[in-house]
């Protein structure tokens, strides 16, 4: 008796492994699919092959209530059909993440998501104990989004082999690679032997509870799909095993509340792959991901257009080194979309250039971004006998920006409303307010006002506090009204809000 | 009997005062001048009319040798005629600055000049005390030019009066200004009474004695002719009002080798000015200023056309609140002439966006222009009980950045050549070096890289330095060749200098 999920809360996962045919390869030979009713939605999903006879489907329902599911497809003569019940969703459950008002995002339940994400490349394919150490890191931290990579990553610093490896076969050898030599195996090196056609279900299963413990610590996983960094040949694949590999991502781990696709990071360093290839990619996301999760795709250089309608917001590196989130406001501008500088240069003290600006520069990046109405990425790279930077492989933090971003998110949850609109720049602040609300945040970044003078109006009340964004100290001013004066320490990294007094 | 120099050095200023008509306007209806005949050269100057029926020449001699001078006009019927002697240069008197190698500058004499410009408004027109310990200050500082204005100052924190005016009348009552409303006033507020055709004498020799303290302490005095910031109308003048102004101006200030022409201060903040006045003002300098001093005009916004055969030099105000330095190595590329940011936000605490960063920031974007090419300027504007700032008024200086200007210069001065050539730019570094000169600077800015590795060839040996520039301290790191690795402390503001060591 096949087993499966008699009740669930609406979006979490409900799953099924049913036994089938073993012969020819079953990754690719045969198909199995799901078909999902409700009261308010009927979907059809694509499950995968698990290895050792098993083939899964899964599905998230969006709906409270009762479901039929019918299983059925070419991996078996047998069908399964039944029922399972969708209760309400509890707790920190608040549903997947969509874009909310053009520029920002919401929970699928309506409570505003401000992204402060961070990037650990390829921490699930570090040691069980780093893993469990970048969990407790990630627990105790304000982050709620984290990118990385589905395929190993191969650069400086990360010449270790992962713990698995998606494909059946051999690594070539990597003993020999050096921080001097890494460079020149970009590509296929030799002594690859992987069979592109047969995963390694052991490595997608791994990924999935990684998926699953972030969704439980409500962090959202932010999954590259492609990347660059490859000395096995993944990154070379041709296009039908690369439109195999993305149907057996999509099939694994679209039923996930908390999956956003990152087609590529640096997708213009993959040159063997055109604009058609990614359109190409795109389009199965969108016929296959029946959940809409969110779709980007990550550039070094130039940005891919991020006006092409699958793609649902920006996720930008910076181009500019030293004008980086101080363009978040043309960008939204121009594409009318969340703009999210997922990369924006790593705290830290590496010899490599996008990686050593210290924490004040990267959360000063990260309130122009916010005051601007987008988003920005962290990420750490400080030296380390053993080699364990943040920004790879996880672990712990050693930087000052983290408690910084913490305060910075506890700010933006005070935020009425789905975000924040930039208002007006002069000379030395950026000002957001929300639409249609007396709320005005104001950011002074490197500057150094000893005190700055404000007029709304002769009669509203507000209430004036200064913000140490640094120090983390918020100091109540009272109650201000027509013309006042709010003296500042004449220090950097200082903001004031300002908000209408209620009674 | 008319006393007159007798001998001189070159590039100094010899001077004849003659008496002459009183009767009319001396100042517009009598005119002297004076023609010069030595080896070399031959000129023939405009003078001018100093009061109390004294009419005044002064030149400024290219070479050593003996001199004729025959001075004549409409302002008398006799004329007079000598001659002197000019010895050569000593000391501290190289001459005045030109342009050399397109982009840098040099004395007369060759010895190259590395400029570190200062602004302060109106120091000369403060109190007799605070132009004393103005000159001390800039005594014991690095500065070398100093931006300065002929005309007063009306903006906020400039309420008081200056010491003089430029013509005769009376000023507008000034006792109701306050920090509040000064901006009304710009322009010519009621109850200025001056006489546009009759300049104040006493006002010019004032400057010019500034002009001399400056010259003795070798520092460019980089006149500000016309500005907006007015109460009194002065930049409201007629056209003919105007020419006459700068052709007396001309004729009193132009024997000084120190001199250096600003068109303007924010020039497109005097929309009453159009392009072509500016290019006529231009052309009286161009005829009447014999020796060919720097000339340029400074921008609030939008630059002033900087390819006009007039313009030596760009001087250059950031138009972008965080790019600023940066783009010094774009600008000479656009303009091919030596790039002077001669305004790039002053350190300080006050209130307006343009005067309160950090001595950190602005030691950085001086930084970030040297070793581009360029130069930048300084200036200070910290809150004071008594209202004095040095942008201003002089005085003291309060901040942290003249100390680290003071050891820039001195790394600049021992540059080989006339000054640096931007090489490249990577992620975190800006590249100088010297043409055809194995000198290489490399500055890290606000990165913090741990080590940075270095290959030139195989044989080449080279003197390797490691510099903090804000705690001004230089690391001698010994002879290196090959592939070597640098290593850094890891904080901001470093440098490293490579030169090809000499056995």
């Amino acid at each position: 008796m096949t087993e499966f999920i008699q009740k669930l809360e609406k979006w979490d996962t409900w799953e099924i492994t049913c036994p089938g045919h073993t012969d020819k390869n079953p990754f690719m030979d045969y198909k199995i699919q799901g078909t999902f009713t409700g009261d308010h939605e009927c979907k059809t999903v694509d499950g995968f092959y698990d290895g050792e006879g098993n083939y899964v489907v899964r599905f998230m329902p969006s709906f409270e209530g009762i479901y039929q599911f019918l299983i059925s497809g070419s991996f078996s003569e047998k069908t399964w059909e039944g029922t399972f019940e969708v209760l309400p969703a509890l707790g920190n459950n608040h549903g997947p993440v969509h874009v909310a008002n053009t520029y920002h995002f919401a929970y699928e339940d309506g409570v505003p998501y401000y992204s402060i994400g961070t990037t650990c490349y390829v921490w699930e394919l570090q040691s069980e104990e780093l893993q469990k150490q970048t969990l407790e890191t990630l627990k105790n931290s304000a982050f709620n989004k984290i990118r990385f990579c589905i395929l190993p990553k191969h650069y400086d610093y990360n010449l270790n082999e992962p713990i698995s490896y998606p494909y059946i076969g051999t690594p070539c050898d990597s003993t020999k690679l050096t921080s001097e030599n890494f460079m020149q195996y970009n590509g296929r090196a030799e002594g690859n032997q992987w069979d592109y056609t047969r995963f390694n279900p052991d490595h997608f299963r791994h990924i999935e509870q990684c998926i699953r413990q972030l969704r439980d610590l409500s962090i959202e996983a932010d999954l590259i799909v492609m990347h660059p960094y490859d000395r096995w040949g993944f990154s070379l694949m041709d296009r039908e095993q690369d439109e195999q590999y993305w149907n057996y991502v999509i099939a694994r781990f679209s039923a996930y509340r908390n999956v956003w696709w990152s087609l590529a990071n640096e997708y213009d360093l993959m040159p063997q792959k055109s604009v058609e290839d990614w359109e190409c990619y795109a389009g199965i996301i969108c016929r296959k991901d029946k959940y809409n999760h969110l779709r980007s795709i990550h550039n070094c250089r130039p940005f891919y257009d991020y006006t092409r309608p699958w793609i649902t917001h920006c996720s930008i590196q910076r181009q500019d080194v030293y004008k980086t989130a101080e363009y978040v406001d043309e960008w939204r501008e121009r594409y009318q979309k969340p703009v999210v500088l997922d990369e924006i240069a790593y705290e830290g003290n590496i010899q490599h250039g996008w990686g050593n600006i210290s924490g004040k520069e990267l959360v000063r990046r990260f309130w122009e971004a916010s005051l601007r109405g987008g988003y920005a990425g962290h990420g750490e790279t400080y030296m380390n006998p053993n080699d364990i930077l943040w920004w790879s492989h996880g672990g712990v933090l050693h930087g000052e920006s983290p408690d910084r971003l913490k305060f910075l998110y506890q700010i933006l949850t005070e935020t009425p409303g789905y975000g924040l609109t930039p208002l007006k720049q002069a000379w030395d602040e950026v000002c957001a307010t929300v639409e249609r609300v007396s709320y005005y945040l104001y950011y002074y970044g490197f500057n150094r006002p000893s005190f700055r003078e404000f007029y709304f109006d002769d009669t509203t009340e507000f209430d004036v506090e200064v913000i140490d964004t640094w120090d983390m100290d918020i100091e109540n001013r009272g109650i201000c009204k027509g013309k006042f004066k709010v003296e500042l320490p004449g220090k950097e990294y200082m903001a004031i809000r300002i908000r209408k007094h209620q009674a």
